[in-house]
């Protein structure tokens, strides 16, 4: 049988040293792009039949829920997993939040505060782009606050998912690990297409003078946070459809792992067959 | 140049009879339901990229939205349009809501206070699966409230959804029209389906002695709120895959009015390419 997707971008715990991760291998996947591509279009029904019956369950009474979370420097493709994976799914049960910089009411709470109000409900998957690892990430980079106040956060960190994963969210947290090169080339090419004008953000070039920092900071982050009940996966992402098909299997192997099954019937199905064809 | 699936459905103003419209018309296409699906699978790309440029412009300043407006008898089909057609679009710019009975804490407010909570952000496409039109359709049905207080919701409705109009949202209302007959066939499609068990409630088919009142309640709704600032639409609803095709229409047709352009770049093209190559 063939090794699980789950098994094989799992981050193990330990020093995490990212410069020795390939950005642009292809884990699990032999062949090309068309070949990724249309992977990825095979595998929508399963994941549609997948997240119909952990709904149907949420309905029903049921508590379990899922967690995508996409970390990743700017242009690494977070986006895109939300347009080409949770676009896979029925909107229905799906919860998407972007996280952008704080607001000033936001900035009046604790860094959990905004992420508790956007948890998945009951049978949904929720999906992060970006998430309360930017308050290791820009905001050591960049010191927007002490030392002494993002360095007590990563167990703050790990106190909170494990309470989310006690309750029944399962969490899968995605770094999408991209190349210097390769985001340049991705700012490149927006700059080459007008119709990919409003998408590019001068800003980002100056953060790419930051560009080790944020290796480090990332890499501090896994290091600290990839516990057995809410793991990080290490997501080669230079090739988009790569990364669009290995999160689309995280997510299916997951919800395998949670195995939902069509509820019953809270009712009497003859009696109510007979009620019916007299209605 | 064909009619456009907007001026086929659209409801003209004034008096309402339903029971004339047909349930299981098909306006404006010509064909069976394998072909109507594949025409639906080649409308996506067209509905993509209308809502990435919507998108484009609610994120450099613009204020325009687009809200679709689903109502319809139990298995209508809201659940299923929100499925196949907002499923359609990219999540990250899709709002969607489903309106249950009312909470306590909304109850407190005035009907459209937790309709206003869920209106689509500038650029976003939003979907309401009911709406404040239950104000004035179970509400009316089963004396929820006095006569004196529904009957005045219907001018209330009417100035909400032009305030919301004259500040850049695109109503479209669609009424999912279902014979009493179709409806019973999907309801015993559940009884007989287990993995459809749990979409099946008892109390549906109490609510199918209330067929007539029903019918009397959406035809007043309809009458009183069609107006040229979010008009009503009456889409057959009896074959899905027309319905699904239909209101993919009204989204692209109404997307097509709005016309978004790509925004222009807000800064320097060629002096950000430099920059970006030395970074």
């Amino acid at each position: 049988m063939a090794k699980r997707i789950t098994d094989r971008l799992r981050l193990p715990q330990g020093p995490v040293d990212l410069a020795s991760i390939p950005t642009d291998a292809t884990p699990g996947f032999k062949g090309n792009k068309v070949e990724g591509q249309k992977a990825l279009a095979t595998l929508a029904p399963t994941l549609g039949e997948l997240q119909e019956k952990l709904y149907a369950e949420g309905r029903t009474g049921g508590s379990r829920r899922v967690l995508l979370v996409l970390q990743g420097m700017d242009t690494s493709g977070k986006g895109g997993v939300l347009r080409h994976v949770a676009g896979l799914c029925d909107p229905q049960g799906l919860h998407i939040k972007a996280f952008k910089a704080p607001t000033a009411e936001e900035r009046k709470h604790d860094f959990l505060w905004r992420i508790r109000k956007e948890l998945p409900p009951e049978g949904y998957i929720g999906a992060f782009d970006r998430s309360h690892y930017e308050d290791v990430l820009i905001v050591r980079v960049h010191d927007l606050v002490p030392r002494a106040t993002w360095s007590r956060r990563y167990a703050t960190i790990n106190r909170f998912e494990q309470q989310l994963a006690d309750k029944g969210t399962t969490i899968i947290k995605c770094f999408l690990h991209v190349s210097k090169e390769e985001q340049q080339a991705r700012l490149a090419a927006r700059l080459d297409d007008p119709t990919k004008y409003w998408k590019y953000n001068p800003a980002d070039v100056d953060e790419r003078a930051y560009w080790d920092d944020y290796q480090e900071a990332y890499a501090a982050a896994l290091e600290k946070c990839a516990n057995d009940s809410a793991p990080w996966f290490v997501v080669p992402s230079d090739r988009k459809w790569y990364r669009n098909w290995a999160i689309t299997n995280l997510l299916i192997e997951h919800l395998q792992d949670l195995d939902p099954k069509w509820p019953l019937a809270s009712y009497d199905v003859d009696a109510e067959r007979a009620r019916l064809a007299d209605s």
